[in-house]
């Protein structure tokens, strides 16, 4: 019989215990054991609960349980989650975890201290919900060097998104129908339409593909605030859905580029496929091309689903997992990523018309002028160009309102 | 420094040479230690080979070096592979294979005697060439009961039907240009073009998901020879694509019912997208929902990195991965699977008009009449369903030509 422990009783957490339960004999012949959950951490009231035994407030009693191997982390943030998980490693107890801010900022440390201390650290379902990503990336994918990796991994801008291109609906109106659904926080969706929660992931994707801690700080972030239904249909023209990507690279001199962006997505890329509150993430393997991962990003089961799974890898292979699922410790850049490569940039701007566009972004074509506005596809920018013409363009008393650069095919 | 063999020196197994020797690095960093092929077994001359002192053509002498702890077969076939793997894994040998016939034929025998030996023995590269898919599913989805699985597994049809459908092509002439482009055999195209070589992939798919062996023979197969360019032009109608689709699910009851068959995929449906030689393997899980694993299913590299991967589980992890992996011992089923599901059905029938169709196939619609033919959709109907109709359409001088049954969306 092996105890774990779960520390924060919210949603996954909550999932947790529920997965634990309902698929108990099948857990039990994969970890070689049965599973049990021993304490529930949470400093809420939980005395009514028909589980009310299990809970504690004391992150001690874990501590001091020598039954314990194996803690899943559900706090979320790093106030608690971080120390806590510490102690726990520390104590040579394996740790599994959704936290993504946690895993995005600490990583590096937090995965050292499973190797020095004997024990794992496993986060699979801190990108794309339940979708298995981590693991195939360090295990299937251990005979390839990756290159790149692109993904479509917030569920609720992706939601919104398709909500904008399937039925003309403008970004206040999509958001809040997202609230409404319960995808997206009604007090601040920033996290969300902003993109941190996006970059938290591809922080943790690069970290993991290239080796070396890669900080959510380093990479450009957008949301998709700025996107209209005219830009929604204007995309469409271009046989592109508008998609807010996540990607990151390695350079040829071996350093990392990456960022969080809407983006035009070719059809014919598989991530324009990609609707609704799905994920996907696209991993490019030297050896093995192109390979995706799809699937649901979200939900208590689901990602509870994957919390388990990392519990039964815990159980069983404990810190041998490490020799692949591994990065090293790295000082957060200066400033932040730049993508020097060229690409067609679609750029929305306000009070310059096509002419004139023409002239600073060069080669392109007028999408749309309306309104005091101005939709131009530039053939072929990178950031530094984008820079110069953002400058010309308020030189002129105009201004940038979008840019969104179009993803390969 | 770990040793290995190489049993068949054709397109994987020379594959494998090369993937070991270019990413050696970060193969020895994931193994714990560097990997070095030290012998390959192949009958045929490769004495002016650069690698020619590796070879040897006698199985024992793998066998008797104790330095070798894993051998990769890539033989093919069962003739050889079956009793030169049976004897590794006797020997307490991991094997690593890209067999999908011989595992497909005798995967439960050769999983039990891994587990009793102590070894390892892994087929990732069995179903969707270097895409990860066994790996995920019985890892990462460790916490879920698996409830069905639907793919597109062979690429050289997913090739031929895309023809069809961007350039109206007839069947001929997308084989013609398969076999050009060296996809299909040219030979006997069989294995491909009439389904057996995806069935043998649904067999292994359907064991690993279902925990106990499933055989090919049981699996009714259909292949893509009877598709004409007016049947994928009718599809698109539909809104569907015709793809050639292995799926398995289990019943209520506990039965099983599996088939590769051409297929109606609506175009809201992951898979209809896969296009070329892509494949992909939707899963549905009961915790998670459905996850879809993407990627290229054949090639000389991706295949040999998917291999190279097992190897460097099996180093690793050695038997422990049998609690996951792992399927029940069975007799083959008497007859093949039906599917007593109601879905809509495209049928394409000799001899018959639209107005006879109807009384046999009950409420539908007309797609086509032409050159004595009619196709026609009915809403529902299941195997027997479809049977009696096929008998009544014979006793009416008619005879039927194709059936397409519809996915779900």
């Amino acid at each position: 019989m092996a105890k774990i422990a779960i520390m924060g009783f919210g949603t996954v957490g909550s999932g947790v215990l529920e997965v634990c339960r309902r698929n108990a004999a099948s857990i039990s012949r994969r970890a070689g054991e049965p599973v049990e959950v021993k304490y529930i951490l949470d400093v809420r009231d939980f005395s009514a609960s028909p589980d009310a035994a299990l809970f504690t407030n004391d992150i001690n009693t874990i501590l001091n349980d020598p039954e314990i191997k194996v803690v899943v982390e559900t706090i979320g943030g790093t106030k608690f989650a971080y120390p806590y998980v510490k102690q726990c490693l520390q104590s040579g107890r394996s740790v599994c975890t959704s936290n993504k801010e946690m895993v995005a900022t600490y990583g590096a440390e937090l995965l050292g201290l499973a190797r020095e201390h004997g024990c794992a650290f496993l986060f699979e379902a801190s990108v794309g919900g339940g979708t298995p990503i981590i693991t195939p990336i360090h295990q299937c994918l251990a005979a390839n060097t990756i290159t790149a990796v692109q993904g479509i991994v917030n569920g609720t801008t992706n939601f919104m998104l398709t909500k904008m291109k399937r039925e003309n609906m403008g970004f206040d109106e999509a958001l809040k129908i997202a609230q409404q659904l319960g995808y997206a926080e009604t007090k601040d969706p920033g996290d969300d339409v902003d993109g941190r929660d996006a970059c938290r992931k591809i922080a943790i994707l690069s970290s993991l593909c290239f080796g070396r801690h890669v900080y959510p700080q380093n990479i450009p972030t957008r949301g998709i605030r700025d996107i209209t239904v005219q830009d929604v249909q204007a995309a469409e023209k271009l046989d592109c859905a508008i998609k807010l990507i996540v990607w990151s690279r390695k350079n040829k001199d071996g350093s990392i580029a990456a960022a969080v962006e809407p983006m035009l997505v070719p059809f014919g890329n598989q991530l324009a496929g990609v609707d609704d509150v799905f994920n996907a993430v696209l991993v490019k393997g030297d050896m093995l091309g192109d390979v995706v991962f799809y699937g649901k990003g979200a939900g208590k089961l689901p990602t509870a689903s994957a919390v388990v799974a990392d519990v039964i890898d815990a159980l069983k292979n404990g810190a041998a997992v490490h020799d692949s699922l591994f990065w090293q410790p790295a000082q957060p850049a200066e400033g932040q990523f730049r993508n020097e490569e060229y690409a067609p940039a679609y750029v929305r701007v306000n009070g310059l018309n096509g002419a004139v566009l023409q002239t600073i972004y060069g080669k392109g074509s007028v999408m749309f002028e309306q309104d005091g506005q101005c939709a131009y596809l530039a053939e072929q920018s990178n950031d530094s160009g984008l820079e110069q013409a953002a400058a010309k363009v308020q030189a002129l008393g105009g201004s940038v309102a979008l840019v969104l650069k179009k993803l390969a095919d």
